[in-house]
């Protein structure tokens, strides 16, 4: 990868330098050889002032290209069409693939979009205001509109004639779709199936009438899962009525599982991970506020252990298992947690009782377990039995609870309608500090007299 | 997703009724008529006498088609392979796409590959046995062998004759791979471009020369990211001298990066979540290991404060923060290495000691505004400054150090050439207890005979 970021640098400098010298025809030959991705790279990478004349010489199709490969999110497109008039940057944005360009455009300021679309033919502006309106993380707002389709009665040859003619302009060339004259999907040809079929067959002989199609309202994260067990290269979207709304290509589908991916990692690591380049300056002000909203739950732990102080003066011992029992019952915590996002990430959790006592079962045997070890462990290290006992009792239960409230936590969030990745391993490591220590001074009050002595 | 898995039932039941009442024919046409993701899915659900029918009636290719789409990790292949005479299975795996046949092979037992391997023709044996070696992981792992390649004297029509004919056998026909005589990859033409272009162009001038390419030998995540940044359909495998190997397709891609990321997530998290349907018993079986090896290291933090023992029983108030300090300092250690995780899987941490400093800085800078945070909190709450100021120093040194902790961890498993994802928040925060509580009962001592008289 390294390499990557060198031979890119060497790429813009070159690019540069043709510029500069005023070999303006070499850097439109250059530039437009390179692939799509590198474009998008190089071109935010050119100095402004070379930008300036970059998008004078390059035509509007090549400048689409540039920005369909920018990251909506991330890259600052906003300011790179800024430089430019608004009618080319109207022109680049009408050139691009329809659900990039949306990406784009739901990422400007709205006074910019507005003047965007003041510049589109209305038909355009319309279709693409409805884009616009599709929310984020759903299927609406992945697809593209620019797709093949055909009517059932046509014949291969006469297919192709049209895949031929619309390849270069359509996103995705793989399937066709069928439509009947309500525009209805009624099925899909492969292009695989119209090249191997003679020329004469009719499309309906051929066509694939058992569609997996997704509605525009579905969640992006449903239609990955749909596209990677299939192996599909796109995907129909349609509307209640199954009128074919649009398709949602495979690259898109990459780009959400990565997505996904990062806010899940985030959401158990209570940090956005999702910005790997920033300032330690931003990097810390994106982790402080987590940090202090645990500092706070924190604190409950600690009022909690200072109203025990009684107890810890009678045995200072008690200190000393604090932290393995906190710790143990968080670690017990974060597995419950991670294993219940995940079972709802990828939906087998449709069943919600067994599955609750499925975890009730696994904290058992698992609080068992390690709260066997530890008395073990104490029984020897204290030669106290009691003590032992103590320890161990409290670290079972404690687990318990924890791993509970890590399976529980997710379930919850899920079922208020919202992203249960975003219960975070942290938060719950806090939440069980609090109550692991209420059973542990618990516990060791009830086992008091009798370790004491020891 | 309740649906789908309804759905499934649904379409097994009534196939199993099809055979059932021997209506062998509508099986077979019903069968056929499936997606073929579906196939995978229902001949594994189908009842082991009712697959014994099956595989009589299906021919080969639908069968190959069937294992196809299981996954050679999880799905019991092997087993489903035995139910059938040597001879058939063999035939099955023929039918398969090279890296799915190899995938097969290598999660099957050495004695059932020998067979198979025997029963193949000598090349096609001695090919396979090439794909089974690339280490798992690997581009080569990902590989297929079927690919559409020419040579650059040919023309568009011929091309195009080539691809007819070899769509129903190749894996990917997005693109066409161009060969020179020695069959050093030289080029690639995209099936859009062959279909926008006359019939008597001549390859050659069609051909795009800037390769991307991968070798077998190269690490699946960073041929992810190449594919996912690209936006390709498939990426060519070259070996040293530049010969073609074979080529990815984005459906394998797509499982990498969800391979990879449910890894990252089960090594965050210390438990391995790929296995949602597990029972209780396995479930407990999986995490009980980890936190035993956690619980040991836990023990030093418990060896540690139970050596300042003599310290608590002077001031009874220090057991109230250990918790507070212990996971606070561990939260902030889990963000540090969720950040270094995810640098070192994009591949930005190219200049490993710009982002040391950073690291240091970010922490300087989180640690100080938490302790200050806890600095004001608890000399309000006691009305102790010197115990607030002692609490709000240790907590401000834990939170570095933890930071620090955090990101060189996963950087040295990086350099150890391990996957960095396997460094675990709990192994962080377990760690971080007990370097947190070193600092905290140091600064305690410093500090006990100004706090101890109020």
């Amino acid at each position: 990868m390294e390499e990557t970021a060198e031979q890119l640098q060497k790429t813009v400098t070159h690019l540069a330098d043709l510029l500069h010298s005023g070999q303006d025809e070499d850097f439109v030959v250059s530039f437009k050889a390179l692939h799509d991705f590198e474009m998008g790279q190089v071109y935010s990478s050119l100095p402004e002032q070379m930008r300036a004349v970059a998008w004078r010489l390059l035509d509007d199709e090549t400048l689409a290209d540039v920005f369909d490969n920018l990251d909506a999110d991330d890259d600052d497109i906003g300011e790179l069409l800024q430089e430019m008039p608004p009618q080319k940057a109207t022109e680049i944005l009408r050139n691009m693939y329809a659900d990039n360009e949306a990406d784009v455009l739901q990422n400007l300021p709205s006074r910019l979009v507005a003047t965007y679309l003041s510049l589109m033919p209305k038909a355009e502006a319309d279709e693409m205001r409805k884009l616009i309106d599709y929310d984020d993380q759903t299927a609406g707002s992945l697809m593209s509109t620019e797709y093949l389709a055909v009517t059932e009665d046509l014949r291969v040859v006469e297919v192709m004639r049209l895949v031929k003619h619309q390849a270069a302009e359509a996103e995705a060339i793989s399937y066709v779709y069928v439509l009947d004259n309500q525009k209805h999907l009624v099925g899909v040809i492969s292009l695989r199936d119209l090249l191997t079929h003679p020329d004469d067959m009719l499309v309906s002989d051929i066509t694939n009438d058992r569609i997996i199609s997704v509605k525009a309202g579905d969640d992006q994260q449903d239609v990955a899962q749909i596209v990677a067990d299939y192996n599909f290269l796109s995907i129909p979207v349609t509307d209640d009525n199954d009128l074919l709304l649009g398709v949602i290509t495979v690259d898109d589908i990459v780009d959400v599982i990565d997505e996904e991916a990062v806010e899940d990692y985030s959401g158990l690591a209570a940090v956005n991970v999702s910005q790997t380049d920033d300032t330690p300056w931003h990097s810390a002000i994106k982790r402080i506020p987590w940090l202090i909203a645990l500092l706070l739950l924190g604190m409950s732990t600690a009022t909690l252990i200072s109203s025990f102080d009684g107890l810890v003066k009678q045995a200072s011992i008690l200190a000393v298992f604090i932290s393995l029992i906190t710790g143990t019952a968080g670690n017990a915590g974060t597995q419950a947690l991670a294993l219940a996002v995940r079972r709802l990430a990828v939906g087998t959790d449709n069943t919600a009782w067994k599955n609750f006592w499925s975890e009730v079962l696994a904290g058992l045997l698992v609080g068992t377990a390690t709260g066997a070890s530890v008395f073990a462990i104490v029984t020897i290290w204290k030669h106290n039995f009691e003590l032992g006992l103590a320890v161990g009792i409290a670290m079972a239960i404690a687990i318990m609870v924890a791993n509970l409230a890590g399976y529980l936590v997710p379930v919850l969030i899920d079922k208020l309608g919202f992203d249960p990745a975003v219960a975070s391993g942290p938060f719950i490591t806090t939440l069980s500090d609090l109550t692991s220590v209420l059973i542990y001074f618990n516990v060791a009050q009830l086992f008091i007299s009798h370790f004491i002595g020891n």
